[in-house]
């Protein structure tokens, strides 16, 4: 089916890379594919194979030896712009590495989907992954045309073109607040390095911007273009799209200008191991339980409670990576040994975790339920059969 | 009854200052008071004489004419020191304003002492007010004592002493992170004016410290010590109090070093106008609704949701005061006119707020207890009578 579409260059989709057939695959075309929660729950650093891809459009093929790539940087005036190849970024300015969760604003909506349908992709609790980044600091660049910390420049925005461009050759645009951009803790970088490797063409290639603590609608790949601004961006992404509404707020009344766009996301957890309709074996009384969470904002994960008695319990699970703080970018995994006194029926299994600005979880998704289906971070819940070994 | 305290020199609380007559007394000696809610949603600024006190230790009372107030300020080496007056402060920083909203962290304990006691005050809606404060920037007078923007010192914390002591003569003494101490966006300030006077006995005088977006307990009053470590402070106050664990943790196993002082607060929000239990009068089919609405770390509010049919229906209130995305340290009042049905009857109120990093509250507080009642942060949730007009 690949090599036919392949073969078919009326495609718009027809050179998009041969990715691991492990990935679940949610559209082809565009291509968007997760990863499976057993797998994710395995490694610390996601393997970058495996890694959740979401793309709006075919994937662009950068050949860097023609000489075609480069990336402007345009500062608030004109007069203050930079025309960068791939070896002047790398060479100009110092290389900065940062470990940082990269997940999707609609991460776990097909949860949100069974208290009513949303519009989006049908994503279980795979769209999101965690890899080391490397690159040059977006703060040190902005410097270099003539940006400064000031007072005067904190509502401005910084703007990023991608090379992957919609049916009317528009690019795929967003934009971040230029006080992340320019927080020497905030840890944005222009990453020409994922786990090691230079970025793949699914994420990326040759330079995408790693916005740390930010939804990864934020993180534009194949990045040909920055503008210091002193408004957010105009595009569809950015005024039209992941932004959330109560649950009241339908498609026919909706006006989007009275939500602020997505930037950083709140604390979220999942259970990755066992799934939910999995049978699991009792082990000396216990279930074994994995998953991961984490919190936007730089805020680390500071308690992870596990419940298999619908709330009237709550277990502290073990967290299994170092957590600081703040400026903690990446997500935790945790671990839990619970013991169940019913075997033989369905246990349901609840978690939520707590960040380090004491933000928790809500319950439910019924009352976070938004038509977008973005934001679907209430306690994941999955029920599992219990059997004796 | 006051004048009889006053007169008992034996008494360690008889010198405390005098209170207006609305505030609603928790605890006399120390005395804790709050604000009433109807009053509360009244003004934007909260007056100071109906501003919530919260006391540890009997009022010290500063004599500025004696020339025995000092505060002193210490550096990570002992080298790097400064002893200042009040006038000395005043004058060798510049003052900064920032308006502010101050909670403490058992606010809304009541509501959480409804599942279960817990151990603190009973405080109702009213531990929380918002004004205007002025005073150096904690930032300049860190400068001074030569703390430097590094990479080095990012897990540091300041220290604060204030005259307050306890029955062995320890201060009253916690510590913030030296991150928020030093952010230029950060706002922390040494303040001598709340509300365009001096500070008045109740609330600090001479000094306190603001710490904008974070909760009451850093806001160390009468203020004479400030000192960098590399360590969070080992008081009582930093280490076994104004912490939160999940609800199955009770004081017989807890172990305090497991959790994080309170810092950054949750977002959360309150009807102030009606009160749980009023009678209301339908005006064209509509119940008037109003309240306040608050997040932490500079996140402002971005949405206040409202239902009157226990979560069918939501909503948007008006918000009355305007907001910014960040350094929103001031809270929001908002107000909504809802169409109820239902009349001669009960009907359950609900609201519940959305910050600008899309944290929202949880739905009850069954899930959020802990053992000291602190972070009562779920959805405020009232039944007023409806009658017709
Ligand atoms: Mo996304
Ligand atoms: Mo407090």
């Amino acid at each position: 089916e690949e090599h036919l579409a392949m073969a078919n260059m009326d495609d718009p989709y027809a050179n998009d890379p041969r990715r691991h057939p492990v990935l679940v695959v949610r559209t082809k075309k565009p291509f968007n594919a997760e990863t499976p929660t057993s797998l994710l729950v395995e490694s610390f650093i996601t393997p970058t194979d495996i890694f959740y891809v979401r793309h709006h459009f075919p994937v662009p093929d950068v050949d860097l030896s023609s000489g075609d790539y480069s990336l402007e940087v345009i500062g608030l005036d004109e007069k203050y712009s930079l025309n960068l190849n791939l070896d002047q970024l790398k060479t100009a300015y110092a290389p900065h590495s940062v470990t940082a969760a990269l997940q999707c604003s609609g991460n776990r909506r097909s949860e949100m989907n069974r208290v009513k349908p949303t519009k989006g992709l049908e994503w279980g609790q795979g769209a999101m992954g965690n890899a080391v980044w490397k690159g040059a600091r977006l703060r040190d660049v902005l410097l270099a045309v003539g940006i400064t910390d000031s007072d005067e420049n904190e509502n401005w925005h910084v703007r990023f073109d991608g090379l992957d461009t919609d049916p009317t050759s528009a690019p795929y645009a967003i934009s971040i607040p230029l006080t992340k951009a320019m927080d020497p803790r905030g840890d944005v970088i222009l990453a020409y390095e994922m786990n090691g490797e230079p970025l793949t063409r699914d994420h990326g290639f040759p330079l995408r911007v790693v916005v740390p603590g930010t939804t990864g609608a934020r993180w534009v790949k194949w990045l040909t273009r920055i503008e210091v601004s002193r408004n957010e961006s105009d595009s569809h992404w950015q005024q039209c799209d992941y932004k959330s509404f109560n649950p009241s707020t339908d498609w026919d009344k909706v006006d989007f200008s009275t939500a602020p766009a997505i930037q950083e996301m709140p604390v979220t957890s999942v259970v990755c191991d066992p799934q939910n309709g999995e049978k699991v074996k009792l082990k000396d009384g216990k279930i074994k339980l994995r998953g991961y969470a984490w919190s936007g904002g730089g805020r680390g994960i500071v308690r992870v409670d596990v419940s298999v008695d619908l709330g009237k319990t709550w277990h502290v699970a073990e967290l299994v990576d170092p957590v600081k703080l703040s400026k903690q970018w990446a997500w935790t995994r945790w671990q839990a040994n619970l013991p169940v006194q019913t075997t033989g029926q369905e246990t349901e299994v609840w978690v939520r975790a707590v960040d380090s600005g004491y933000n928790t979880q809500p319950e439910g998704m019924e009352h976070l339920w938004n038509m977008r289906g973005v934001l679907a971070v209430a306690y994941h819940k999955i029920k599992v059969s219990v059997e004796e070994n």
